[in-house]
């Protein structure tokens, strides 16, 4: 049995083994600035846990963490151009570091080179069902991110439409994360399977928790300032629960603020929180959190691995689940 | 065995039959728009006729065939981005019609559509080597595309760098159609690796065609006024070859002509024109050509299949190849 930093010490070294180091410069150069600054690695981990349950031959897992890693990272790079954003991490966006243009077919070949890694894997039995996991999940998360920019023109987006929506963007690629790393040393049909819904329902219960914190959040705990998401006007689980239970006047006044660009963000945040308190969305989305939370871990539960093993992906998911949420 | 047009109509019938009908249509609409705005299918049929030499069940290679299509216009569809090309086929571009991020992210939708239908052909023993096949085609369009974007800035760009580039961006497709039509139909090994030779010396041919005849075709064959690419400075294999052979004076005055936008841009054709004649270019870049497709040719030769289906594949290329070159 291998311990988390090792499974992490793993993907390190592969990965730097399997550096673009190669020509056109221009094409690879913008790869490894991406890859290389930094992320928390959680989908790689994510794959070497999931093989990890059932053998210590984590290496046939390796592949495929690397592919799921590089997949992230063009969706990353892609919905940056899309959203215009200048910073990832602390850094310049690949966009805005090398161009458009480069923007855009650095991430296609690292697209292309996720299947790529896949392909890599050692276990030829399971390679063509592995192409086909990659396949739904990609197609999922750009389903989701189109939704997601639809919904940003949209007033009447309901909570199941959300949630849809971030299974797609964020939650699938967690499942097919799991579902690979499982695939990859030739797991049973039945625990594929749970793993996949383990890793869809954290995925979501994540992005809950990533809405509650932006709005809720310990500014010292989250590492950033508070109310972004209410100051953007950005569609969170927040505002479209609150709309949904709002009186007439709490709708009145969401809206008023909604259209509103004061001069002390402060002021907008202050108002907008106070009619979350009024309706209970706190405690609503931290039970909406928990909920999926739990489900995930009954799936975890079911899956036939040593517990021991299961759980180092609890410790994982516990590490990221902010517990005084 | 079939016809060429058999062929041509059982494509269009499968391609009609999965059409992107699918939500969100804000994804698929701009699918739909650049797979439906023409084309000659020429990828698609190159896979069908490669299928068809060795079976008449061309149905195993309708998904690859569909696979090599989609990849193309996804190809087009994010190369008209980085050119900032207005118009497609006589369309609007899709970036133009649909916006930037539409263009981005459609596109990245018909990369993995790409992977998606090769994973539906039905001959499973050969799938996981058709998946190969398709990631190697598309990183060395990738490639081409970023070793065009690189010699747009360079002036010392050699010949055998060119043909580099063209197979990457070009020619590499064309093989990989007809492999993957190989593939999908059990051909064996060597028949493979002969019918991607004959694409890749045929793509390498039809580049320099297009080269020769920008310059040199007639108008009312080729369809378009000729001198465009002198008129934009691009680099060809006509301007590559002619910096080569010029001695001071030719390539003093090329140069001119290469930073200069005269108000009548005639003026500047007819001048590059006469000094790409003094040199020979009309003759060396014909013979060129000709060279390649013969080399196509003898690897079409040594194919195992019937003559009378290898036919149809020859009629396919001579009808895109202008004899009177």
């Amino acid at each position: 049995m291998h311990t988390l930093q090792d499974l992490r010490d793993r993907f390190q070294t592969y990965q730097e083994a399997h550096s673009f180091d190669q020509e056109p410069a221009a094409l690879y150069e913008p790869v490894n600035y991406i890859m290389g600054i930094g992320g928390k690695r959680l989908r790689p981990l994510l794959t070497l846990l999931s093989g990890h349950l059932f053998t210590d031959e984590t290496q046939a897992a390796l592949p495929a963490a690397m592919a799921v890693e590089i997949f992230h990272n063009f969706s990353l790079l892609h919905d940056d151009i899309m959203d215009e954003a200048p910073l990832r991490r602390g850094h310049m966006t690949v966009h805005q570091k090398f161009g458009l243009n480069a923007g855009i077919l650095s991430g296609d070949v690292m697209l292309i080179y996720a299947y790529e890694f896949v392909l890599k894997s050692p276990n030829a039995t399971t390679i063509g069902e592995m192409v086909s996991v990659l396949s739904k999940v990609a197609i999922k998360v750009c389903e989701g991110q189109q939704y997601d920019i639809d919904f940003e023109q949209r007033n009447d987006v309901s909570l199941p439409e959300y949630l849809k929506m971030i299974e797609l963007k964020t939650a699938a690629l967690l499942a097919g994360s799991l579902e690979l790393g499982a695939l990859a040393v030739g797991a049973a049909k039945e625990d594929q399977e749970h793993l996949s819904e383990f890793g869809r329902l954290t995925g979501i219960a994540f992005q809950l928790q990533d809405d509650y914190l932006d709005t809720f959040g310990d500014p010292d705990k989250v590492g950033k300032r508070t109310g972004g998401d209410i100051v953007q006007n950005k569609k969170t689980a927040l505002i479209i629960k609150a709309l949904e239970l709002a009186d007439s006047s709490q709708s009145a006044a969401l809206q008023q603020w909604y259209d509103s660009t004061p001069a002390d963000p402060a002021e907008k945040v202050a108002a907008v929180v106070a009619i979350y308190h009024q309706l209970g969305i706190p405690e609503f989305v931290r039970a909406l959190r928990n909920d999926y939370q739990q489900r995930a871990y009954a799936h975890l539960e079911a899956v036939n691995a040593p517990q021991e093993r299961k759980q180092l992906l609890i410790d994982l998911a516990e590490s990221l689940l902010v517990r005084e949420m």
